[in-house]
């Protein structure tokens, strides 16, 4: 058996994001049937980051086994010739068995677009959530700096299971803008899920001047999804990066009941 | 009767380019339909650049004529309620009733994107060109530098009219890149019928080391379309500003027989 890591592009606006799932379009599935179309085996696929429907990877990492003679600077293009027009495959290597996209990695990258004007953009309205109102950057910067830290995000969170710990070491919380283009980029060891767009959302309601950043702290204390501002829309989110560097053993700390 | 500039952005995929044809959805035809709609009048559309199928438009700018009470700072959102997601106007003025876009536009300002590496690339299928074997930026450089002044570009379109002129004035060429992406940007007064894709597509050629950038001169003083590279593909391609200043009297220079 040979074992895989590689690097994954898609415009998800067509697929019902990446876990497999009964009957639907998802990126996962789409892999692994391409897999299978070049090695003749079912395998299981492993991504870094299980991305929602409608949400973009320019870096995707996934981790796969398979029996293969394929060299692998091979693979990469034998993969994309069995794979759709908005799933590809950038990079391929070859892994020792103890490699896994989604445990070994230590930290996920994303980049959010929002295009802040008047009118909507045809050109930008598949990778960007469009915001008409004006947006204040220098309040949206004060809050995203909040954001940084290891700290309890339970409030930003769309559902958690039972006893599952609710802390992330946020590294960057980072807004900048060029014309009417605003880029939040946010880096966390790991994120809880919805959390991105929940962080975006409430983002864009500070710009808006709903409430000022200091609140956050009140939102992020409360520890209570309503405290925080809309999810954000998917369109908007891209996976950047994963990093697969030294992994820091974070402490778990359990979620109260509210 | 009212007279209205505007500036119009568009996602070229799914249209069959800028100008109206019988059973065809063209931005024309959107833009006439959304007019229609909103003032109750058939009127004409006039486009400053005829943009081909799957070609875009961030700064396409229009100008017709119609009988509304709609008031000027209304009328960009009107018509956005009647069009469809892929075209959207940007901003409309009132003119007087010379303005015409076409015959008054002193300058067209294209773009176009190259994506130079090995595999496809999902995000940017729809916005840019892919050009998998590495490309000689200085050598394209070079050779844009050539296509810099009022010039003879017989051998850059693909049909031309008896007698039509084939001299243009190409103010910018420049090629410039970050990370895959090369980006050509070429302003010129006017332009002959498929004439930037078809630059682009000889500059390619050029990047790829097919000739070096000097054959540019034996290219453009054979006039012969079969001298040049082949067309780029559509969806590279953008219409970014049209200017509208002091223009220039060009003299006529007459096409000969090849």
């Amino acid at each position: 058996m040979r074992y895989f890591k590689a690097i994954v592009e898609y415009d998800g606006t067509d697929f019902r994001g990446f876990q497999w799932q009964h009957g639907s379009r998802t990126v996962q599935g789409e892999l692994e049937s391409a897999i299978e179309a070049r090695t003749g085996q079912q395998v299981r696929v492993t991504g870094a980051g299980r991305t929602d429907a409608g949400v973009h990877a320019l870096g995707q990492v996934i981790s796969f086994g398979a029996e293969s003679q394929i060299p692998i600077d091979r693979m990469a293009r034998a993969l994309n010739s069995s794979l759709p027009k908005d799933l590809a495959v950038k990079a391929v290597e070859e892994v020792d068995s103890e490699f896994n996209a989604r445990f070994k990695a230590s930290a996920r990258v994303y980049a959010y677009l929002i295009l802040n004007r008047k009118t909507p953009s045809p050109i930008w309205r598949r990778y960007a959530a469009f915001s008409p109102e004006p947006l204040d950057i220098e309040a949206m910067r004060e809050a995203a700096a909040l954001m940084i830290g290891e700290q309890d995000f339970a409030a930003f969170t769309n559902s958690l299971q039972p006893d599952e710990p609710t802390y992330r070491d946020v590294k960057v919380c980072r807004v900048s803008a060029w014309n009417s283009l605003i880029l939040v980029r946010i880096e966390a060891n790991a994120f809880l899920r919805g959390m991105v767009r929940n962080i975006v959302g409430t983002l864009i309601q500070i710009g808006s001047g709903a409430y000022s950043p200091e609140h956050l702290r009140v939102i992020q204390a409360s520890r209570s999804r309503q405290m925080a501002g809309p999810s954000a829309p998917p369109q908007g989110l891209c996976l950047m990066k994963v990093r697969f560097g030294e992994r820091k053993v974070y402490a778990r700390r359990e979620r109260t009941e509210e």
